[in-house]
C-alpha cells in the first residue's frame, strides 16, 4: 500500500454491518437465476430447467497460499475468484453465483478490504458471474478468503474425473509451468529486496509468467469451445497442483493407465528460457509446478477432428489400460512412472543421468 | 483433549489429500437431490423442480466465534453446522447440503479434526443434510471453519426479511437469552479455573443454558410445522444477534416499524435465574444477546388461529407502519425506542431509574 497508514480507514470505525454493507453496495446482477443476491439470511437461485448445479469452494491463506508481500491485494481477490471457477469449468460447467467468506486481522484497513473486493468484482465482470452474498469478519491474525461457487451444466454434459475410457486422447488446454516459474521469480526478488531494498528490479522480461501467476484465468472460454463443436469429454479436472498429479486423479477415479510424451507437454518460451534460468527442467515445472488453472481432459478418439478446431488445444497421450499404470515417455524416449513427487523423481535423472529399465518403471 | 500428547496424530502424517480422504471416507448421502458429493472438482445437485435453491455461508473463528477453552471440538463442528442450516430455515427452506472449509494450525491433531468432523456429520445425520464438499488445509495460527449450505424450498414459500406488513403479528420461536446467559457461565468458569485449575465446578444447574450455547439447534421442526399448517410467513430472520438487531432488520428490509412487548417476550427459568444471579434485565439478555437461533418472523392475523396450534411460538408483539419506529413496550408499560445496542439503552434504564417520555421516544 502506498498511502500513508494515517491516512486509511480502521476496520472497527464502520463496524460488521456498515463494513459488509460499504464493501456490497451496487453489486449488480447478471444472471436470470440469481433471484435474490446479498441481503437475506441466504441468496436464492433459480436453477435452469434440466440443468444440475455445480458447487465448489476453496481457501486461500496468508502464509499458506499467498504471500502479501509481492500478491497486490486486488489480484488476490480476483485470483481467489477464479481459481473457485475454474472448479466448476473444470466440472464442463458455468459459473454463475458466488459467496465470499473474508476473515481479517485488525492490521487490514477499510482500504485494504476494498482492493481484495475490487479484484473479486473484476473476476465476476469478466466471468459474469453473480456476487450473492457473503460474511466479513475478524480474525486473530492474517488475511483468509474463503469462496463458494455454484455453476450449471446440462445435465447430460457434466463431466467428471472418472469417466476416462482406454484409448481416450489425453488433453491439455493452453500452456504449463508459467505459473511455478513465476512464483520463483517472485520469491528470487522478494529475497533480493530483503537485502537491498533500494534495489528496484526490472521484471518486464517475465511478465507473461508473472501474470500467470498473479492473475491466473479459468478456460470458461474452453468450456464454450466444447459446446460450439459439441465436444463432452470424457473426464475433465483443472491444473491447479501441476500436471503430474492431475493425470494421476483422473486416472485413479477413471481406474485407468496413462501415457503421457514429455516432448508433447506445451511450455510457453517465457516459461522455458526462466526454467534454464533456474535450472530446473522445463517439463518438470509444468509436471509438478501446479497453479496454471488449465484443463486436463480426455476425448474419444473420433472427437480428434473437432479439438484440432479448438485454438490452444494440445494431445498430450493417451488413456491405458489400469494394469498399464500411469507413465511418462521422456524426450530422449525412456519410460517412467509418472508421480505426484515427479519433481524429485525427474531431477533424480538428470543428476545421476539414470538409465531406466522400459519394461519395470515401477 | 484428555489423550496424551504424544499418542496424538499429527496432520503432517497423513498430509493433505491422505487427510481430506481419512475425514471424509463413508460419508452417507441421503437426498435424492445430491448426485455426486465429496471427490470430484465440485459437487453435483440435481434441484428439485418448482424450487429455489437458497445458499448461504457463515464463517467461525477461533478466538472471534469460539474459545476452545470450553467449547468441545465435537460441540464446535456440531455448531459450525447447525447455524448455518438456521440460515436456510430463515428463509422458510431444508438445508440439503453443506460443504465445510477447514483452516487448521499444526497445533491441531489428527484426533482433534476427527473430532470436529464428528460434531459435523453427526448434525448431518439429525438434519438430514448430505456433506458434499471439503476443503481442509492448514493455517498459520488458531482455527476456522467455513460453512456453506445449499437448501430448496417451493419457490411460493421464499420467506424474505422485506416481507411485513402493517397489523403482521410479530412471533418468535421458542424462548431467547439462554445462549448468552451460557456464555456468561462458561466465561465465569473460565476466570475461576485460571485462578484455581483444581476446582471442579458444578455446572449441573445450568444444563440448559450451556446446552443452549454449547450446542444450539436449528429450528428446522417450526418450518415443518408452517407447512403442515399452511402457513406461510410474511417475514422471517433466525435470531444470531439478539432479538432487538433481528427485529430492527425485519422493519429495516421490510421498510416498517414495530411494537414488542417486553412481557411477552419468552424466557427459561434457568435464563431467568441465573441472569439474575449476574445483575442481568432477563429480558435484555433475550434482546441483545444472540446466538438463540431461534427464528423471529411475521404472520397475517388472519393465521393467528393456525400460529396458536403450532407449539412453542409467542406472539410478541406486531408490525406497525415505517413513521412509528420500532418500540418496546416495559414492563412497567413504558415505551423505549429498540435499538441494537439495547443492552447499554435499558441498563440506563434500570441505573438511573429513567422516565422515558412517550410520546418522544427518539
Amino acid at each position: 500500500m502506498s498511502k500513508a497508514e494515517s491516512k486509511l480507514t480502521e476496520l472497527s470505525e464502520l463496524g460488521e454491518f456498515g463494513l459488509i454493507d460499504y464493501l456490497t453496495k451496487n453489486i449488480p446482477i447478471v444472471n436470470e437465476s440469481t433471484i435474490k443476491g446479498i441481503g437475506d439470511d441466504a441468496a436464492v437461485l433459480k436453477p435452469t430447467a434440466d440443468h444440475v448445479t455445480l458447487l465448489s469452494k476453496d481457501l486461500l491463506i496468508e502464509g499458506v497460499h499467498f504471500d502479501l508481500t509481492y500478491m497486490p491485494l486486488k489480484h488476490l481477490g480476483y485470483k481467489a475468484a477464479v481459481v473457485n471457477f475454474s472448479d466448476i469449468v473444470a466440472m464442463n460447467g458455468i459459473p454463475k453465483q458466488m459467496i465470499v467468506g473474508l476473515g481479517v486481522s485488525s492490521k487490514f484497513s477499510v482500504e485494504a478490504l476494498e482492493e481484495i473486493y475490487a479484484g473479486i468484482k473484476k473476476a465476476c465482470e469478466v466471468y459474469q458471474v453473480d456476487f450473492v452474498g457473503g460474511d466479513t469478519t475478524s480474525s486473530i491474525s492474517g488475511l483468509f478468503i474463503s469462496v463458494t461457487v455454484v455453476g450449471e451444466i446440462g445435465e447430460d454434459k457434466v463431466t467428471y474425473r472418472s469417466g476416462a475410457d482406454v484409448n481416450d486422447l489425453l488433453c491439455v488446454s493452453g500452456d504449463l509451468g508459467g505459473a511455478y516459474m513465476g512464483l520463483l521469480v517472485l520469491e528470487r526478488e522478494k529475497q533480493v529486496f530483503k537485502v537491498n531494498p533500494d534495489m528496484q528490479p526490472d521484471l518486464s522480461q517475465h511478465n507473461y509468467i508473472l501474470e500467470r501467476q498473479l492473475k491466473p484465468e479459468a478456460r470458461k472460454d474452453i468450456i464454450k469451445l466444447f459446446d460450439e463443436k459439441g465436444i463432452v469429454p470424457t473426464s475433465m479436472i483443472d491444473i491447479s497442483d501441476g500436471l503430474a498429479s492431475e493425470a494421476l486423479h483422473i486416472c485413479m477415479a477413471s481406474k485407468k493407465g496413462c501415457m503421457i510424451y514429455e516432448e508433447k507437454i506445451p511450455i510457453d518460451q517465457n516459461t522455458y528460457d526462466t526454467a534454464k534460468e533456474f535450472n530446473i527442467i522445463p517439463s518438470v515445472a509444468a509436471l509438478n509446478g501446479g497453479e496454471d488453472y488449465e484443463l486436463l481432459f480426455t476425448i474419444k478418439q473420433e472427437d480428434y477432428d473437432k479439438i484440432k478446431e479448438v485454438e490452444g488445444v494440445t494431445v498430450i497421450g493417451y488413456i491405458t489400460d489400469e494394469s498399464e499404470g500411469e507413465k511418462l515417455v521422456s524426450n530422449d524416449n525412456q519410460l517412467f512412472k509418472l508421480e505426484a513427487q515427479g519433481w524429485d523423481a525427474l531431477k533424480k535423472r538428470e543428476l545421476d543421468n539414470l538409465t531406466s529399465d522400459k519394461t519395470n518403471t515401477e
